[in-house]
């Protein structure tokens, strides 16, 4: 018997649904051992080595598009891998998706600062730390900084892509 | 003068956006050095290894919820840091939501099927290493397997948290 069924809205833990319900659905044979090639026109599987790197004119940024909208077709959700050398630090920016980082290497600084109208309030200042992972309140001011003396480097994840950005140039 | 801009969308490359637009917006005078102290009573930063993890009932697994819509309360996207032993794997599975893996660790398999209606069609069987990403089109049928010696350990970004799965189990 065939049994549709959708489960995680009304758990207490939504992962636990994906190992909790027990339906069935598919029909999963033999596999072929495929090369990382395209479906839809869109590589599944890439070597993030591989991908091209920009600094985007910022001296000591290393940005690489993971998954991203543009280069690969997301529509909900962008990851970039980014790699801050000693100093370099984004702008001060705000965006209204949500963004989340995952540190993977180095250490640095965290500037957030509530957002009043155009406006941001004063800054709190976060030490991130290797295995830390911090988040982005919707449109609050930030701006992230390699403040310590070994590349600072990470995972971004953002929704809502391609992101729409207010910054402000010349930083203070 | 203010001037408040979006931008993004019509770039070539959206990330460009965030380095290439020059609006005076923000004041950012000097900051607070804050303890990972909560905003909105929310935390804003954690450390990945004091995250409670849980097995779901499957042996091998590792699962942590980096930033998640129960727990932390976001709305849009959802982290999970996964390790699994050798031999441990998913269930097959499909849902509605954007899905990422970011391969931080290891190596292993992805077994993946284009679905028509509830049915996968036959997997494509795609070695997955570390350093490598995947993204998984919105509901073909998929399973995660460590088909190697050591740990492998994964990053997955889903859209539209709380993930609702449907699984099929037994294995085949």
């Amino acid at each position: 018997m065939m049994v549709l069924s959708s489960v995680g809205s009304a758990s207490s833990s939504p992962i636990a649904a994906v190992f909790s319900a027990a339906l069935l659905l598919f029909y999963f044979s033999d596999t072929t051992l495929g090369a990382p090639c395209p479906i839809n026109g869109l590589p599944i599987l890439r070597n993030i080595s591989d991908l091209p790197q920009d600094n985007y004119g910022r001296p000591g940024l290393s940005h690489m598009t993971v998954a991203g909208s543009v280069l690969h077709g997301m529509k909900e959700v962008e990851i970039w891998l980014q790699t801050f050398a000693p100093g370099s630090e984004t702008p001060i920016h705000r965006h209204s998706c949500e963004e989340v980082f995952v540190v993977l290497k180095g250490s640095g600084t965290l500037y957030l600062a509530e957002t009043h109208g155009n406006f941001p309030g004063k800054p709190i200042e976060f030490p991130i730390f290797v295995n830390s992972t911090l988040h982005i309140p919707i449109n609050d001011a930030h701006q992230v900084k390699n403040t310590s003396h070994e590349d600072l480097q990470v995972l971004v994840i953002i929704s809502r892509p391609p992101i729409k950005v207010y910054v402000r140039h010349p930083f203070p």
